[in-house]
């Protein structure tokens, strides 16, 4: 065999060779993740890892592995993290420890580069890289606010999100007395205020009045417009879909008024799955430690050649 | 002194010292980059490197060295290009090979991997650094195209400009018999499509239906809907406004119909200006080589502590 068959072989199995991808948690962010990755050319399922492991297997995981264990399942070059945002940490120190990258849509804000540190140090004692709070906000509206900063150092941004379900709200409703079920809808009213729309399933017996005063009273709607409406069904209600509106106005070196706008009207969780897949490819390509996606080339989310990248989108 | 105080001292001067910056070409673009760097934090002004040298130095430049090369300004961290795009190239191989990291605004999009190639050659042999069509298009609208395909891998970018003018078809306007000056506005009419706004100012005897058959048989404008306009001062028109609007309508992952859209409003030179100031500034965090602006860190277009910056925009 010539070098040049060699080489070019070479370079053939390195281009077969797919990115074995191992997915943590199965919820809602974990199904969409599995299609994420079905639709992603560069990518194969290593498994699922989830605490029941194989009983009452999903039926759409038939053709894949779906274990307790992430050591379990093989060579995995990446763990994607659909598990809830508090056991992010956990999650990602064990397999950060087996020298595999992860990545997470870990999103308190407030506690990101807590997160950041800890992982940090884990990746780098066993050489491999973790990419933190990979989904939409934070994530690419990261991304944007960090563009949008730097295009007009000084100026304001505001996010404005909806409409659309938020969590945290929801299941704070849930956790009030006489409440069977609730959905709290963010509305953006804009400058980065929103207005709640919280629909409630009442318990039998149970008071609209005296729900909607603790719900007003509790510090997540305290700030904020507040409605409530008791609804027969909350789950008829249900709808994944969400928006957000990002505006900067500002200067560009010392020209004021330079303005600047990202839209978006997206199926939350299905934007979620594709960034955490984008992130898994990113951390192949990135030294060892932990990273917010605003310190990761945008170049790296995506698959394929590099110049071929930089002729059709730059 | 104690190990700690030397420390601090080191740091403290590291903080202090700032970005030496030599701006090359002192046209428009030359004139809103030395007011970004200006309004920079962590920058200084080297001088500045035009043709006449300090002859009939401008009043606003006073404070500064104006020299014919780049060599006579001492240290220089960093020279931004403010150079006709066609002299990219040349001005960015004599800094690179004299160690000294370039950023510029070549906006030839069919030309920007060869640039990089040889760029990147020229500045690895001295461990130099450039950022190469760094403005706004190509540049930062680069950004969010690579952010938009990365979020909707499937699905179809639209990238409307204006209303703005067109410097590329103005010029083409003005080579044509019979005009004296010119004007080409772009105005998106969507889906990446443009009507071009043609105002022209005639020499004494030119016919106007002779120039508009001559301006719409022009390559540059035969595949767009083309309006001339004869009017007496091209001049009276001048207004260096411009916007772009980006959308895209893709899949994420198996989803469809998500919808994504970047808008702005923006003084063109001033953005261009602050955009190449930024990359100035992201020439220090990289390795050797040549880069597009979608294959840096976004943070690395900002001043100021890393972990602040993701406290603050993540």
């Amino acid at each position: 065999m010539s070098r040049k068959t060699t080489t070019k072989a070479a370079k053939s199995i390195q281009i077969m060779e797919k990115i074995r991808v191992a997915v943590v948690g199965y919820g809602n962010i974990g199904r969409y993740t599995i299609q994420a990755l079905q639709a992603a050319p560069d990518m194969e399922i290593a498994g699922v890892v989830r605490r029941a492991g194989a009983e009452n297997k999903p039926a759409e995981l038939a053709d894949y592995n779906v274990v307790k264990n992430i050591e379990e399942l093989g060579k995995v070059d990446v763990a994607i993290l659909a598990t809830p945002t508090r056991s992010v940490e956990e999650y990602a120190l064990k397999c950060l420890a087996l020298g595999i990258n992860t990545v997470d849509s870990f999103d308190i804000h407030g506690l990101i580069c807590d997160l950041r540190r800890s992982l940090d140090a884990a990746a780098k004692k066993t050489g491999a890289v973790s990419i933190i709070s990979a989904g939409w906000d934070p994530g690419s509206d990261s991304i944007v606010r960090t563009l949008m900063q730097s295009l007009a150092p000084k100026g304001i941004t505001y996010t404005n999100f909806g409409p659309g379900r938020s969590m945290g709200h929801s299941v704070c409703v849930r956790s009030k007395e006489g409440v069977k079920d609730a959905l709290s809808m963010t509305i953006p009213v804009g400058e980065g205020i929103h207005r709640r729309m919280v629909y409630v399933e009442l318990e039998e017996g149970a008071s609209l009045e005296a729900v909607t005063a603790a719900i007003k009273a509790d510090p997540y709607f305290a700030s904020d417009e507040t409605h409530v409406f008791q609804v027969d069904s909350v789950d008829e209600l249900n709808d994944v879909g969400h928006g957000v509106n990002l505006v900067r106005k500002g200067v560009s070196g010392q020209t004021h008024n330079q303005l600047f706008e990202f839209n978006m009207k997206i199926n939350n969780p299905a934007l979620t799955a594709q960034v955490l897949v984008n992130a898994a490819r990113a951390t192949l390509k990135q030294q060892p430690g932990a990273y917010t996606m605003i310190e990761i080339p945008v170049i790296d989310y995506l698959p394929g050649d590099r110049e071929d990248i930089i002729r059709h989108l730059v």
